[in-house]
């Protein structure tokens, strides 16, 4: 097993610097955006052959942007920050092919608005990372970078073993249901989940439309905050200090039995040292509708998805892969519109149900993943334990805390309330600050 | 002044039929695909210089699509309906310009989900229409087709002038404020805004994600169901037969003074008429927040719009109209993130708030325009009254039931409850009856 950089903490060389420690060295005259971009594609060039993060990278468009900046002297809050594009996402000046050869080779005529924004924002576009088919099941060609027998996770696949590898500094991926908390997890990185609806998602392939936001990836909570205002096109501010203990509902919900024996134990570890920190913990136990949830985001996301994707299924029947025809598509195309409506109403209520739920805490501390990231490539992991908080519409976070039993990465994730994702920033850095 | 097709109804020709006549004369034989394609392109060929309703037309790609429709047989629910597509939608074989120059000879590699979903029930796409910049205020060439000195309305212009002018008997728009509401009106077709959320807008252009939708025209109520269905991907259901009265709320909002005496006479008159055909119809008062709906919109759709343009704003500011640059754009740059959020959560309270109000009766009725289309193309109108009903996320249809003084259409706006869509169109039908 080779470590990432992640793990192994040198010295730190330029690529293996936070956002926020770029833009600090940037800022300052201690790096040039050019030296950050050749130190993350000579980690790039060393570790590709091994991760496969990459669906498109091309080292000259990548100095080229660099270089512009260094003489244009702009200095934004991303300045010189290397930044990484899942391939769902559009972008003007590389391809964007959705994980399918049915895309092969296609090129949008502009940025969307997260790489807009990232651009804008002094951002330096290394390339677009590899994604799962369509966001969806079908894994991409990715390895995780603690061990490349093991899945990084999807449908955020390279994205997340990108950041986690030290390849760019941040990534977006996107989330329908667990597509960036379970890569984050996997590979050991900070991800993101932001509240449903804000983080702006023109020129993204829409999965399910319902359900579906942006996703990021970073290596510390500040550069998460720092991306999150980025993309929202305002002042970036600090996380604000949260002072006093926050109040944790810990929450194991009904699927509790498939989190896996070791990450049970290392959640209950986690809600004791959190108390004996001082944070108040409770357990929250889950009215039973919620344990209809999932199965209404089934029937959510396959009915929206099935229909989106109607051009594809009419034209390019046989280039889509087997796990999607006889999932996704297969559940959407047979979903009759009340079995649809139904589950929407169902996520509506329980949307309303959640909010004094999650209002009497500052966070929810729930599962990130079953366990460290499976061995075999065949499967991104279980999607079960995503369901919920994704069908909710609330901002979840995942903190790299855990090592498990084969000293692999895993997550603990915190679930915030709707529309206050910086409180939830505020939490979660008490929380890191208690258990990382 | 010249009327179109609609105002005459001389004995119907081909293009005149409406969609559900269409598939009916397709399906038993009395007319080919080809015949209704060919006659709507000689209604074109008649119209268009006058019109100007299509940004892109190739009367060959019309024929063949016919023709292999012919060949095959194949027998959708919208068998050989000629179906018009906004400029902001995707579209495989044809161009996307979005009404801008910056976009001139853009070429998207796949259908959006609503084109692929017409056209797989037997639509032919006959172009691409003609759209305001942007979708937003700035107009496009099109003129009314009852009169060329006066504006179609906007943003979805082309779409609602050529489905009134007989052209194609369904279009598709989109709105984000009164895009589709406001032209139908104008145009003298039907116009329905469906709920928030239900018919998918992937491969087409985010203006303001929070507050778009697709808008549907066409020429009766029954067309609007029918399109409705195929558009989410289920198998068509005629409007229910509501044998009984509906309950209709008049509501005439604080803006009633912004309605021009004309138009209160004639919405005043509907309503006695209605109630005198056996509704109860008792009126309806907004509570104060209400007021407030506008200007939240305001920051809600210029915050989210100047996101998803930066890549314009970035690299083509010169290109973009003095109208979009001072009106959206100057709003959406300057608008701090807690005015949004304000607004979001006005937004928020307004939707709960409505629950009951609109619950109370089967639908409201309210002004779908000022008047009728005003004189002059440099603007396709006031967006003041669209404004409350967009941001509640309901559904509403305009029905072309009024004549104003100078013998143009005016319509009249009902509003239905959220995910209600077909209780809508049924106590519509009524409406309609009662009115037509």
């Amino acid at each position: 097993m080779t470590m990432p950089a992640t793990a192994r903490k040198p010295a730190a060389r330029l690529n293996e610097l936070t956002a926020t420690e770029i833009v600090a060295a940037v800022g300052s005259g201690h790096a040039t955006c050019e030296a950050v971009a050749r130190a993350c594609l000579d980690r790039i060039a060393e570790r590709e052959p091994r991760v496969l993060a990459w669906q498109y990278l091309n080292p000259e468009q990548v100095i080229a942007q660099a270089r512009a900046l260094d003489q244009s002297g702009r200095r934004g809050p991303l300045a010189g920050v290397p930044f990484a594009i899942k391939d769902i996402i559009d972008t003007c000046d590389m391809p964007t092919e959705y994980g399918t050869p049915i895309h092969r080779g296609h090129r949008p005529d502009k940025d969307a608005a997260c790489v807009a924004l990232s651009r804008k924002a002094g951002g330096v576009l290394m390339g677009k990372t590899v994604t799962t088919e369509f966001a969806n099941r079908y894994p991409g060609k990715t390895r995780n970078p603690f061990d490349p027998a093991r899945t990084p996770g999807g449908s955020s696949s390279g994205s997340a073993a990108a950041v986690a590898d030290c390849m760019a500094a941040l990534a977006v991926g996107t989330q329908t249901t667990g597509s960036t908390i379970r890569p984050a997890s996997f590979c050991g990185v900070f991800g993101y989940r932001p509240t449903y609806g804000e983080l702006r998602c023109a020129g993204v392939m829409e999965a399910a439309g319902s359900l579906d936001t942006l996703g990021l990836l970073a290596r510390s909570l500040d550069d998460i905050a720092l991306y999150r205002d980025v993309l929202l096109g305002i002042e970036p501010a600090p996380i604000p200090d949260n002072l006093t203990a926050p109040r944790i509902g810990f929450c194991r919900t009904h699927l509790w039995p498939q989190v896996e024996p070791a990450t049970q134990q290392l959640l209950e570890d986690a809600a004791q040292r959190l108390a004996r920190a001082g944070a108040s913990v409770t357990d929250v136990t889950l009215p039973a509708d919620f344990e209809r949830v999932e199965d209404a985001h089934r029937w959510i996301s396959s009915f929206e998805f099935a229909r989106n994707f109607t051009w594809e299924i009419e034209h390019h029947w046989d280039q889509i892969s087997e796990t999607l025809r006889n999932g996704r598509l297969k559940d959407g195309l047979a979903c009759s519109y009340e079995r649809y409506r139904n589950a929407c109403d169902l996520a509506a209520r329980c949307r309303q149900l959640s909010e004094p739920i999650v209002g009497d805490h500052d966070v929810l501390l729930t599962a990130a993943a079953a366990g460290e990231a499976p061995l075999g490539l065949d499967s991104t992991g279980s999607a079960s334990l995503y369901a919920i908080w994704t069908t909710l519409h609330v901002p979840s976070l995942t903190l790299p805390v855990f090592t498990g039993p084969h000293g692999l990465p895993v997550g603990v994730q915190l679930i915030g309330k709707r529309n206050a994702d910086r409180a939830l920033f505020a939490a979660a850095r008490w929380v890191w600050r208690a258990l990382g």
